[in-house]
């Protein structure tokens, strides 16, 4: 038995979300599928990230177990011919049997695209959140700065969540603009649930002067979801990558 | 009567190129469709350029004749509320009544995409011709030179065109090379059926060391079709934009 490690890339827009759901058609689901019948055994993929309906990926990770003999790095692109084309393994190789996704130590790394200009871009409307009110990159920059490092990030969590412990790191996180694309990219040891989408629609609210950078010590402090912003849409969302230790 | 001017971008993805065919949907169709519902009259837009079936534009240009009274600048923000995502009209302006998009003198601006590297990205595959074997950008860039001026271009034209006169002028021919994603930016005064996509397939074929970046010129005076590479997807290319003198 040999355990394979997947990096796997999708485009979200089709599927809801990473996680298998009775009657829906998901990532993961599609994944087990090709898997089980490029394989000829029935295999169940452990995934890293369960990405919500609608989120994209460039390198979500999973794992599963095989007796085949087909050498690992050449599994990504055997199974590539079993997946349709708006999801695509980008790396297979063999891992310790006991690497679980979920629990070794890990960075992910994740990107929220806004397009802001006066008028939507049909070629970008898929991966990225359309604002059409001038926002203030400096200013999210700024915001951003107060975010960094080991904070209790109550305030910036679904209030759905059944986590207890929300003290998270967030090692990076910058806001950068290209034109009129800005893009926030953050770089953690794990998120909670909408915790990415909730600090960019919170910085969406800084870019357009309804929060005041400074704000941001206050609403993390407060320990309260009211006081951030709302949670961003999925589609600016991607999992660029998960580093293990 | 006033005459109107409109810049639209769309996603061609899915639609039956721009102009319009009984029982496909075109941009042409929905265009002129939205319009009349705006203005409560009939109106048939005059397009610039008939972009293929899955071409995409940044930039496109259509004119139309109105009695409406509703400012020139304001007519694209009422108009996207009629038009589906994948199209929006990024400007509006009053144009002289006997202004006419593919009469008056202009040049195109043509963007082609290739996503080169070992996988596809699911989230480029829309915008982008994927292709696996490593190009060489220097050689077609170097290959690229040998088009750009005015010349014969009948090598480059789809057999199946009327045209009679093949000669065009392209001022700029740009290959350059952004991480894996090689963009091919060319500008002429003009483009023959299917040229843009004939010269972006030439030149993945010198990419791929099939044909040397000089034998551009044999290809060019040969004047026969079958010299050059092969016509490159349509879903790679973006007709950025059109200039008027």
């Amino acid at each position: 038995m040999r355990r394979i490690k997947l990096e796997i890339a999708y485009d979200g827009t089709n599927y809801h979300g990473w996680q298998i759901q009775p009657g829906m058609i998901t990532v993961e689901g599609v994944i087990n599928q090709a898997l089980s019948e490029l394989m000829q055994e029935n295999i169940t993929v452990i995934g890293a990230s369960r990405t919500d309906s609608g989120v994209h990926a460039k390198g979500n990770v999973a794992v599963f177990d095989t007796e085949s003999k087909i050498p690992a790095e050449k599994i990504c692109y055997a199974l590539n011919r079993y997946l349709p084309w708006d999801i695509r393994v980008q790396s297979s190789i063999e891992v310790p049997e006991d690497f679980h996704p979920r629990k070794v130590k890990s960075k992910k790394i994740y990107e929220y695209n806004i397009l802001n200009r006066k008028i939507s871009l049909p070629t970008k409307r898929l991966y990225s959140y359309f604002v059409y009110y001038d926002l203030n990159a400096d200013a999210m920059k700024q915001a951003a700065k107060f975010l960094i490092g080991r904070h209790d990030f109550k305030s910036f969590c679904s209030v759905k969540t059944q986590v207890m412990d929300t003290v998270r790191t967030i090692y990076n996180l910058d806001v950068e603009k290209d034109g009129y694309m800005i893009r926030i990219r953050i770089t953690g040891d794990g998120f909670l649930y909408n915790m990415v989408r909730i600090i960019a629609g919170t910085l969406i609210e800084v870019g357009r002067g309804a929060i005041a950078p400074e704000d941001i010590v206050k609403i993390l402090n407060g320990l309260d979801r009211e006081l951030a912003g709302p949670t961003a849409p999925a589609h600016g969302l991607t999992l660029l990558g998960i580093e293990y230790d």
